[in-house]
């Protein structure tokens, strides 16, 4: 590629539709670190048309969330033949285009074989570690043509990361790969919801967990469309699995109930009964209908992370101004109070031109 | 206290400062929920003219914060005497208000040897455990009249944890606790972001930690105002020590040089020291002028903050009228990418009328 078109997002969208590895991981780059290009290059993205398949896993700390994705890619490649399209059973295959675009486009097609990886790393200085290790091992299959593995790092703020994943897998998808798995390293507020803004989510605990943690369940029945208990082979397995029924029971569900698969993925038991089951979902949701109604209800929660992060870029531009010091004197001085602060910054941010000078997304992804 | 005013925030305030825990716990209550009440009783709290130094703990998973927390509570217990007053040699005793508000308070002075300890828990449903035994050793502290340790959950989002731990802060100030532990269990972004939105940051590792972890070393050095080595009586404590001390080279120090202090959390050896240490970091910035300004610095972001929430939330008014939903539709069809709706968006919220019905705060705090 010429050089004076290495960082032009089309030229290089163009290029890893060709199978350019090195455009497609620098377009990800792009995206990870935010910016105009980086809006450039998830708008071409998104008006491709194209569309993966996606599925997130997340899960307890040391629940083997990267061994069993190593063990998914594995049973991927398995099951992907010659014609580059993976079996019936499981997710793979390429994807419809919604809102009509096209879909059987050759370059799709061809690439009916691959499969991405997101790897959400830890957001904060303190973990890594073992984990880093596990990720060494995974990138093993990156040497695959079939494989794509990138990791992101979780550093945004105000949606950031909210923004810069659904952001990379769009591009993925742009670029021809039809499934691509999420997988949280963190287990934060953030990467939790990364994992679970996701077409399929998959939620790893181990045999015991239960015991230790009553508290969230609620909230991991709200996101889990299908719950795996790795480590399946210890003690506590049938009791792991008892207590999710019976969370399961009381829990309103819809016409889905998420079933509970075991596994042992230091071993591959059990991967395969894990991939036909997100398989399953998979099919749950497109013959209902449901898959475009929870993509788009995703489209929106992330619109208004762009949003928001929008409007604090502009406010990072305003609070020089004399009248936002005066605020903030008036607030260190103690006459007003925050809330007072913010509801006085807000109508200057609301009066501020909509349409003056461009605010480049993103408010707070990076440092 | 008659049934009438035990909601209001301004009777709970009165209360709380004669010394009624019950009243206090409900202030903070409100806070953690967010909502109106929230904001008037964080307003109150802000006006009482009373800060309290905020101390914040945060570190690797299992470097025993908790345990370190716990001694700390020890320690001061044995530093107050019957006075009420911490030792000359610890950051405890009364704060001065900031913005000339009354600082001799006869209330704030009686209620001089108490703590406050906030306990910042995982935002996530992953995390727990061990963790949970942690807190129930610590509560044995709760029994003493001299501390007040309240759990917080961190399940805001659009920094709903950023607002809501400050304000749990002024509450407790204003109530008359002039110290406030802030203790992270979870690592995330958003617990690691407020623990060091503190006046004094303590960092927590442990002995070999060093060798795990390279990439993310400088997000430390920013935010620590001192290091402890914890289980400082295992091998490679030396090594964690010099690793410290070169990345402390590496950086662009101001006037102060975090001290790195050894503990044993588990026997209590070296926590006097990280004791003394804090109060020399009071100190250093009482003796300098610089509380006041780092002060000033966290009250901004914090608005900021406060400011993102509540546009959010207007968002979230606005967002079914019917320019909302067409700009929706269009972004659905895919006529729109996410980055054009948003501007069209954002150019509704900005136009919508800022004097309008009231937006109550907070915009995510919650679920």
């Amino acid at each position: 590629m010429p050089a004076a078109t290495r960082h032009d997002p089309a030229d290089l969208l163009d290029a890893a539709r060709g199978g350019d590895r090195v455009a497609l991981a620098r377009l990800l780059s792009m995206v990870e670190r935010g910016g105009p290009r980086s809006r450039v290059a998830a708008g071409l993205a998104y008006r491709s048309g194209r569309t993966a398949y996606t599925v997130g896993l997340t899960g307890a700390p040391g629940a083997g969330k990267s061994t069993l994705t190593d063990r998914l890619i594995a049973v991927f490649l398995g099951h992907t033949g010659e014609d580059g399209h993976a079996g019936e059973d499981g997710p793979g295959g390429p994807d419809q285009a919604p809102g009509g675009g096209p879909s059987g486009d050759p370059a799709a097609a061809s690439a009916g074989g691959t499969i991405g990886v997101l790897a959400i790393d830890p957001s904060s200085p303190f973990t890594g570690g073992a984990i880093l290790g596990d990720r060494v091992r995974m990138q093993d299959h990156a040497l695959d043509d079939r494989v794509f593995i990138r990791s992101m790092a979780t550093r945004g703020q105000l949606g950031g990361l909210a923004v810069a994943v659904p952001d990379a897998a769009r591009v993925m998808a742009a670029a021809g790969i039809p499934l691509v798995l999420i997988e949280t390293v963190g287990v934060g507020q953030q990467e939790v919801e990364v994992a679970s803004a996701t077409d399929t989510t998959v939620v790893v605990v181990t045999p015991g967990w239960g015991d230790a943690i009553q508290a969230n369940k609620a909230g991991l029945m709200e996101i889990a469309d299908l719950f795996v208990i790795n480590k399946a082979d210890r003690a506590g397995t049938r009791e792991t699995r008892r207590d999710l029924e019976s969370m399961l029971d009381l829990t309103e569900l819809g016409e889905w109930r998420p079933p509970i698969v075991e596994t042992v993925a230091s071993t591959g038991q059990g991967v395969d009964a894990l991939w036909s089951a997100i398989g399953d979902h998979r099919r749950h949701l497109t013959e209902r209908g449901l898959l475009e109604v929870i993509r788009r209800e995703r489209l929106e929660r992330e619109v208004r992370q762009v949003l928001v992060a929008r409007i604090d870029q502009r406010y990072g531009v305003l609070r020089s101004s004399p009248p936002s010091v005066a605020v903030l004197d008036g607030l260190a001085a103690g006459e007003l109070d925050p809330y007072e602060a913010a509801d006085r910054l807000l109508a200057l941010v609301a009066s501020s031109d909509p349409d003056g000078p461009p605010v480049d997304l993103p408010g707070g992804r990076g440092r």
